[in-house]
């Protein structure tokens, strides 16, 4: 293992994500002289952190600044150092701020717990959107509850932004082109040039995505300026769409706008959020009519317009209330609004609410379950097992369906017009049964941790739901982690399983798992 | 598809189970004789179930009888009628029973509606041991609810002892022998000779395994004969044991006898049942020493080991009841006599209970829910995905996890000293996740259907163990289908999905999955 590398890169994530910080910090001062006093504490709180994780990048870095070599196990190793340690650092302003926030009126401050801190800053880089605050925006004098300062939910969203294009970048530039794992599933181009010629390929990739991602950030932060919103709230909004996380500056999440023009600007975004952007590349590269001809793409939306038109359908004549606790009473037209809504929001694993869908019929509920376990499109900042794993799934699952009476026929397994060879049939069915086998685990443990303490009204449809919005980077789940709760009130150890759930599911499983494995550790 | 072939043999079999129902209802006949009027009804109800099913078998066997020719389809089909229909017609004397009880107490009779007799008849011949009845065998004037005549007890205990004979059978001698599906994994012979000498040689295996499970059944009435039953009982439940059942002839179970003997005989019966019976064929051949060197079988005995050490450990100071109604007060004596018992129950996937494990320690019920998935070892009476399946899954996943960081190192999955060649792999891993998926889509349409029905008490702890509790052929679950309730209080919609469930488990997926394939009806 060249650990100098690892260290070298990471240093410079740490870097870049101080700087980021740094900007927040900057912001936050500038509305302190304006006159926003609630800002002090954050201010401080954002640029001791950007001052420390500065100072820790700018060493990892130095010391192993001749470091020059990259192989698997160190890409794998950086991506999870990336995350677990990179959650470490955002929540560093969130953990400040509780110490120096003198004038808040609860007591234990949400923030108090750098476990929590911890948590939001995961579940903000994993692009999941699940929270542990209570209150985000509205000053709630009644609960006694304080907002969050302006620039702490600007740094809050920004983790979602951040998270999201770094996946990007990982799935569709950097790993395909190493061969790592199961990602050559996802791979839109055709073999490219090995050896020598990876470096500069990725570089290339690497850029045109992170230009489609500005371009897209600047498209929807317009439109929803153009629709009504702030620029504030436009910002937050979009880092919280494109990077299908889920986070909003408002309590009652988009549906406290009241404000059809967002959402649909939302849904739109959303969906192209869920797409792979190196489809995007693929367009931008002229190639128009094969990107439209992906299998993937086109199996995506016909799963999100069967399922809306279930949803839709269920909700008409259903009564419930949206997240912002206004009554909808099963007309048609609120229908269409909510359920396509909810719908695109739950299978691109954003995680928006409008709608308080626990009080919605059976089978909406079951279909957003069913989404859940899907997800978005490889190489989409969506989470999920993914639409072309449970594509290829299915297709191998019926072979050995007519292997059990046709032994001896091989029949090829074909997504498109390429060939699924068998190590790739393997990896995608192991993935998908290793990720079932977690989200069963980790919700039969997290049942146990909060029985242990005592949570009798945690009950499976929380915590079984809880792992999967978890695991899959979705956000909300059903029960108490439904639309309109948060994940503030688990143990810590739920907690800090749940934000390993989120890591391993962010970054496809393996980068995490093989952690665990001596023999990845091993230099052999 | 020959469907002469198919008819044939499904003619013989519904001939040998009316010369069963006779049977029984002859010695219900005898027990009219000595005075027991409540066999009156029962008698009848057997006797016509025979003529029934004696009349529509010699129809078939005769008309088909020139048929001579076997493939993998006509197996298929064989095996997947012979229990969705052999169910049918083993729940005819329950539904004629219903018919001619004059003096039965309650209304509805827990028999008067088909559906509940067809779930009892699978639960038996699928060797799950889910019972819809509330009451067994003792008279409860309180609830009004009156007890089964003992010729139909027997009878019900007798479709499990088929059924498990049946499956030790097909999954060990006729299967593997057709290289049908997944089933080689189980195979213990080398390769045997191919095309003409394939019937003689199933015909010899299955003489063999005939003779095995009538030793281990003389053993086993014996064996609780002299530890205090009377024959009635010791053959009930060595029906049950042997084929890893359930059903008992009371309504506490085991515990109503509170005989520590009985249940120490129950323990090592059920253990042997839960071995592949290929291997007490290898037993009877000479082959001691390679019969225990079985990978699967040292797995299976160090999976129960631990299990019954963590759950016997944290019943210690635990407060909870026998299923007889008697308080356990958590000494350590108790605790490794029940602890160990419900251990060996579950994992075998019999469902005997002699505690309420309901009320047990959570991290005793998170383990017995593994074992639920987990199961037995192939080739036995046993339930669940099966020992050797999950040892080649951890295996798979282990080198898939390499793969990530050293995709070009091959290093050969070994189960023992045989290689896990590539189809077996996928087709391994494949049938855990569509049973996965299975569960999961199983137990949300329970708690669908429930909820429609307006059950609201029917949680998912109750929906999700009551799936996996019948698609692993276990009985009991959790919650309302814990090891004291009873599942008559379901909708008809979940008893028929559970019955199918049971199929689906008991015959490895396959042979029920395909009934929905058109190519397997195409003769192509």
């Amino acid at each position: 293992m060249n650990f100098s590398f690892v260290f070298n890169r990471f240093g410079l994530l740490l870097l870049v994500l101080s700087a980021l910080l740094a900007a927040a910090g900057a912001w936050s001062l500038g509305l302190v002289t304006v006159g926003d006093a609630a800002e002090q504490p954050a201010a401080g709180a954002l640029l001791i952190s950007a001052v420390i994780g500065g100072a820790i990048g700018f060493v990892l870095w130095w010391v192993t600044r001749r470091a020059a070599q990259i192989g698997r196990r160190e890409a794998l190793l950086l991506v999870a150092l990336s995350w677990l340690l990179g959650a470490a650092l955002s929540a560093l302003p969130f953990f400040f701020w509780a110490q120096f926030e003198p004038g808040y009126l609860v007591n234990p401050h949400p923030f108090a717990n750098y476990v929590d801190c911890y948590f939001e800053a995961m579940s903000g880089l994993t692009t999941t959107g699940a929270t542990v605050l209570p209150n985000i925006a509205e000053a709630d004098h009644a609960s006694g509850v304080a907002p969050l300062p302006r620039s702490l939910l600007l740094w809050r969203s920004a983790t979602h932004w951040l998270g999201g294009l770094g996946i990007v970048v990982l799935f569709v530039a950097v790993l395909p082109s190493l061969g790592v794992g199961g990602k050559r599933l996802f791979k839109v181009e055709a073999p490219g040039p090995k050896s020598e010629a990876v470096t500069p390929q990725i570089r290339e990739t690497a850029r045109a995505l992170w230009l489609i991602y500005l371009v897209l950030t600047a498209a929807e932060i317009v439109a929803l300026k153009l629709a009504g919103l702030d620029w504030f709230d436009s910002v937050c909004h979009t880092f919280a769409t494109l990077a299908t996380g889920g986070f909003s500056s408002h309590n009652s999440s988009i549906a406290g706008f009241d404000n059809a023009a967002v959402e649909w600007i939302a849904v739109v975004f959303m969906l192209l959020a869920g797409v792979n952007f190196g489809l995007y590349y693929m367009v931008l590269r002229g190639k128009w009519k094969q990107a439209l001809r992906d299998t993937e793409l086109r199996v995506y939306l016909v799963i999100m317009a069967v399922a809306a038109t279930v949803i839709t359908l269920s909700l008409i004549g259903t009564q419930y209330h949206t997240t912002a606790g206004d009554a909808v009473n099963g007309g048609a037209g609120d229908a269409v609004r909510y359920g396509v809504f909810q719908t695109v929001s739950i299978q691109t694993t954003t995680g928006f609410g409008t709608a308080d869908f626990n009080a919605w019929p059976f089978v909406a509920q079951a279909t957003l379950l069913a989404l859940m376990f899907i997800g978005g499109c490889g190489g989409s900042t969506g989470g999920g097992l993914k639409v072309m794993r449970i594509w290829v799934m299915l297709k191998v699952i019926a072979a050995e369906v007519e292997r059990a009476f046709r032994p001896n026929v091989v029949r090829p397994v074909k997504v498109g017009r390429a060939t699924v060879d068998n190590d790739m049939k393997l990896g995608t069915v192991v993935f998908i049964v290793s990720m079932l086998l977690i989200v069963l685990a980790g919700g039969v443990a997290i049942e146990g941790f909060e029985q242990l303490a005592g949570h009798d009204e945690c009950t499976f449809r929380t915590s079984g739901t809880a792992a999967v919005a978890t695991l899959f980077n979705i956000g909300p789940g059903l029960g108490l982690v439904g639309a309109t709760e948060n994940y503030g009130w688990f143990t810590d150890a739920s907690k800090l399983l749940m934000s390993l759930l989120m890591a391993i599911g962010r970054l496809e499983l393996f980068a995490i798992i093989v952690l665990f494995s001596p023999r990845y550790w091993r230099g052999d």
